[in-house]
């Protein structure tokens, strides 16, 4: 006999980029383990240095990073994380991103533009990583982009248990910000038993060159409109939609959206006097200056913790959303 | 010296599948050339065979086929053509597509189903494709699913001119058949001149178990509706919007598609008393016994001829459409 | 410690394209297991959906399909459920084609050909196919054609066993049908302890313009024939030698053949009164209407089912072929 | 205006590799220009290196190679002469092999085996070439082994034109050593005008561990046998044959093959008394010390020429042999 | 003739990456072009966009960029920048790339470090760079590590000419920095005619946990001393190095660098009174409020200029450096 | 249920090319197992062949294989191997080169130069090699030639246990022979607490035309000069940094290198009188004719099968080197 034979075993292992690091601990801490200790640092010159503390070979990875902003200082130390782990043979690495980079940056509107959506997933593929983990992408057809499993988890769940407690269907209407989120409002007005209303931004095409109109459709006078939208950025949008609810009799406003980039001026303007709360997931962290009386921040870490729980454990991440709310 | 020197040429070559010859050959028509001559067979065991009787050798070959149904033989047809040219040395291959197949299978609506429009994208890369002209791409994502160079291309310019000639904006109302098509509307109605209505399909929340109600936006009454869409496969859809569009008072629907995909029953039930008129254009083969009296079918052949000439010349696909209408 | 550190285990699961439903469920009877069950479908316009009912996550998933006519149908589900499998994180895919599509189209024979028998290897490589299962084929060299491990069976110990029981070495001679299958017919001869006789079709190079002359090379006459080859598609060339053998003095003829393709008008002419019998496997389905009565159809479900449980358990395939017969 | 635009010329270069310097120096010769200086050398421990005197960049380059024992050696060679162009911007590639290395390992006889005539392509394509330019391959299934295009040419109309002049049709009978080459003596068989006969090894069945027969089928008594093959190694297959074909009446035999690949005992026995002639090209060399008085080498130069200067204009190779003899 | 034939031209374009513009005009000048328009901006979140203004389809471009900090910045832009071009069917795109990024991470010095030099090769490559031209890479091999052509320029001739009228060989001693540049340094000691000296950091074996040595290598005593190295990051080595020569007699030190990287504390610590002049060039742009009076700073321009005049004009950049100096 | 799962177990196979089986052998006997038997042979023509006596299926199978002349046979061999293995199922192939073959020419010094070391990472993985290990590799950047995990090993500490028995530090000083070895010979000169000396060979730039001056920096009279290199090819440089030792008043020279190359006429010259000692390992084979009694070889097997060992059984391999010496 020439072979040594002995029985597998397999092991799972988080590493966190410096971009949320409280994540990752959370993560960690709903698994019962804890983060793999690494050496990040950038250099005198702005090149950024990665190095694990203990082996990973053999073993499952998960590389937790959210990409706000300084946005391509992340990728980069992402990618950069997925080098280390790919020379120091680890047998599986999922990039856990729950904010997709560039995800607005999804087809070309004009000739001559990038795709740059499908770039960061040919970046992330190039460097060594063998499947993407991400939540609410901007479109779905961006998990197309990569040329691997990707898995694209919702917070509706964990958004809507905390209005089932909040609001009352009654008085309630959904609210789609724009014509581009409509399906996914829907899919809320339906959740929560409350009619749907939305939207139209356009020009008038009988005026020439006037300024956008706020055409709202649907029910809002004297009802609590919920505005659902997968991001807030700089915030206009929402806060300009608020506003045209208020003008036409809403008695509250509360905005509910996934990812809290929170560009300038966004905390600045989302304390207006049209909205009554914003309520969003840590998937980008909200630094202790951006944070304001009316926002709640709900934790994402346990919808990414058994979405992980399942991948290593080869269960089914599609039945964590089957009768989901 | 060790070396013979020459000026070099560049070659157009056109070649055609069996999916919609007549295609090519307007196409070839209006470049001035003709369609190489490529033999093209099914063996008894339904294997196809693919020759081309003449030399491709350092060409910029141009493979138009048009994937109708039988949709999955000429997806293979297309491939099989692939492979013989890049094994005959053509320089460059542009698969000409103009209705591209699988696009609606651009992502996962749930798990464990494949993402078949990106699938397509590899297996033309794979079988050697070096680009991609295609017209109406159902998402424009899509754009970002083939590793190399998309030329996407606008049937809207053909469609207005048919239309401006026809209609009187005064009377006209532009509308989108349901949410995920009112971007598209909208540049119709600035283009036109003519206000936009939306028709939203979706359960009444309040009332269990109820069948979708067709909800109108906008202005109908007593108006001629201009119903716009990517593609009518069975037109039910199209047909259901027509039934709501006259109950709500428009006095005539004209409906108005890039590709006639036309899958049973379509042809039938777009001979609607509630339809006035149906505008295509040939993306796809209209055979005799599919076409109808109220039915116009617009040449797609001179908008995939300019953008050959820009490629082959390398001149601005994207200045086609500026200023376009 | 920064790990969770679990043992492994490995899962089979089957899955069967729609082409010939019956062959899974024998593999899987064989293997003790059952089929999974997947949703298939093909849309109005051709297009074709497949989705798992259970996840395939981590598992080693054997994809049984045979391609028979319509061949590109199920090529292109083939390549579907394998592109879903992919993206739902199965941890193997192995393409069980006992039949490989375009088999015969496996080198240019000039030029300006596809080579579409390695295109085939290379579209299941691009969707995600890890490796390839097949039977019999055609040449052996397009085991050379995937970039991968191929297992390649040979249907030869099952046929054999049947005839053993059949037929006496003492009257039997072995025949090729013509140059190219000589290899084969010379194991077969070998393994039955009976002579090898060749049919040479040739034109006869001293009349101009002469059709194909049937040389019989070895003793056919007073003796029971049995024509060997690794398929019969029209049926033609098989009943032409046959005629050809009892016009030499054979008293009888018996047909040997792996892949039942049946193309018209094979079913038809097969029933020749110079053919005593057909005996061929299933791994292309062979449905009601076209069987008759010399016909008899070998389950190869037992082959594939323990090579599939070599592959499985890791065993050897190889040794399944030692000292066969 | 940003760009500077100017008239492309493109230029053909020819290197050699050290295996057969007189082929480039007969292509090159041929084609009005002569073979670009390349510094070639091996080091004390073995390894090759590879410079070229001019430069490289934007050129046609034909990779000259004949691949002979040390066969290792040259392959190898080949390999570093290919990545030494790819870094100097060569623009294409074309390796001239007018010997496919490891031809006959072309598919897994038995488990366990590697194929070595596809490792052989995939070898070159990772160097950098975009194309195989190679003669009378062993088994034209390996064109498919190569991801590009394959320029297989064929020696026969050289051969046939010395033969014509050579050979009275009449007396003459075309002879295949084995069942494995009958198509090709088929062919030339036609072209002659003059019968066919093959001869088959093969043990004896009735007898147990006979020793391998020679059994000839068709007319060779009172004839001479003009014996083809694609290649002559030791030469023991093309004497015993000679040797069986003179026991069987012929009054002479002649062999014609492409490729001299000679190894010991090839030279001493094919000065075997039962062979008139071997007529070869010189598609390897044959040193001085391996040539004898019945041998006739043929140059190759002008075939693989023509063919360059068809790659290189991009004409037409498939005409080279369209119509030939 | 189914063929449209015409001659090719090829067209040079220039683009700029928002790092070092100046570099981009400079080139563009020197080929008497200029650079094409490109709309470049980051958004609120820090995403970066690109649009070119004109058509780039079937141009061989060269995109311009000083990976100068924010490095992961620039880098990213590059990338981006790249992935419109091919999307926009550049015929070829090569990044002029002066000061190659993290090109000091080319090698795992411990377990579990990426290769971040090897990784940016794969970046750029995966975005669709053809090639890549640098100057002065911190290790040839870098190279190696793009899978396709690098033009590895030297900034030497330019430094060469300048010192050639400023200093005296009789007097002049050129110092290597440490023993991994003494390869360099003995190329200018040769070309300039004059004595070369090595500075050896270490620590003395002899006595524990002492700090590092500067033991100088040859004669600096009464001599100018050349300090040359590729970059100058932070200066530190740099001004240590001029100290011990100080020490050691040497009546001035003038510095000579390639790559001006300027992190802090360089520009304070370089007007040290131990340094009489430092001359870098612009492979990196140097901002006003870091230019200090002993500095100087030589066009890189030129060379560049000249190498893409050689690449486009598929001449030899290889003879730009035969008899330099 | 429709699978069957199993626990899963892995195996290790360690199989050995011709170019060193002893080598094999002493690592298998380490690791407690014997070397797969491999049929492996040389056909008449040069041709490799290579078949495994047992299934591999599944296995980790690592690759012993040692670069020595002729190196492109082996490197061919170990290619061949590599390919048979792929496709005979092998679950990981590690090619365990302790000496890279073409390590040397890790960069273009010139225009027009292949970079071979990173062709020899290409080929490797293109048959199909999963990851590299390596000792001492000629330059470190290596390891970013391959896309996937490298282990580089070091000798030292074999070698370091060997002389810290022999030699007494207090009269001992370490010598680099050349600048570019002078980091390593600093590691052996803190590791062994003895002072360092380095040889700079240069030319005299004031003398024209003179031949090379062996410079001697460091004190080295009455001394032992322990020389230190990664391997020893013709020793011609050994040789003399010895005599130039002796010169200067060595009153001793050991020898201490990684690989013995051994290229004539090292074996007769390294007997030189200068030189008391040579010690080399077995990382190739130092055949008995080549073997004098001046030379130790200090086995590398055990070195190899701890790595082996650690990386079968998922453990570090870094730590292995972690407080070496």
């Amino acid at each position: 006999m020439s072979e040594l034979s002995v029985p597998t075993k397999k092991k799972l292992v988080i590493v966190s980029g410096r971009a949320h690091p409280q994540l990752a601990t959370d993560v960690a801490a709903e698994l019962k383990t804890h983060v793999s200790g690494t050496d990040l640092r950038t250099f005198a010159n702005g090149e950024i240095y990665a190095r694990y503390d203990d082996s990973v070979r053999g073993a499952d990875v998960f590389v937790v990073q959210s990409h706000t902003a300084p946005i391509n200082e992340w990728v980069m130390e992402t990618l950069i994380m997925i080098d280390a782990l790919k020379r120091a043979s680890a047998k599986r690495i999922t990039v856990v991103a729950p904010f997709y980079p560039y995800a607005r940056q999804d087809k070309k509107g004009r000739g001559r533009e990038p795709i740059s959506a499908r770039l960061m997933a040919d970046l992330f593929k190039t460097a060594g990583a063998d499947r993407i983990m991400s939540v609410d992408l901007h479109a779905a057809q961006i998990q197309g982009f990569f040329d691997g499993p990707v898995d694209h988890l919702f917070a509706m769940p964990v958004l809507l248990e905390h209005f089932r407690a909040q609001l009352d269907p009654a008085t309630l209407t959904v609210v789609s910000p724009d014509m581009g989120r409509v399906r996914v409002a829907d899919i809320w007005s339906e959740k929560l038993g409350a009619p749907l209303a939305i939207i139209h931004k356009r020009r008038d095409p009988k005026v020439h060159n006037q300024v956008t109109v706020h055409e709202i459709v649907g029910e809002v006078s004297g009802r609590v409109c919920l505005l659902v939208d997968d991001m807030i950025d700089t915030g206009r949008t929402i806060v300009k939609a608020a506003e045209a609810l208020v003008a036409n009799g809403a008695i509250g406003v509360v905005v509910a959206a996934t990812h809290a980039v929170f560009s300038d001026p966004a905390c600045e303007i989302l304390q207006s006097e049209f909205i009554s709360a914003v309520v969003v997931t840590d998937t980008l962290p909200v630094p202790e200056d951006k944070r304001f009386e009316k926002l709640t921040i709900l934790p994402i870490a346990p919808l990414l913790a058994s979405a992980i729980h399942e991948v290593f454990e080869e269960g089914s991440v599609t039945s964590m959303f089957d009768g989901a709310a």
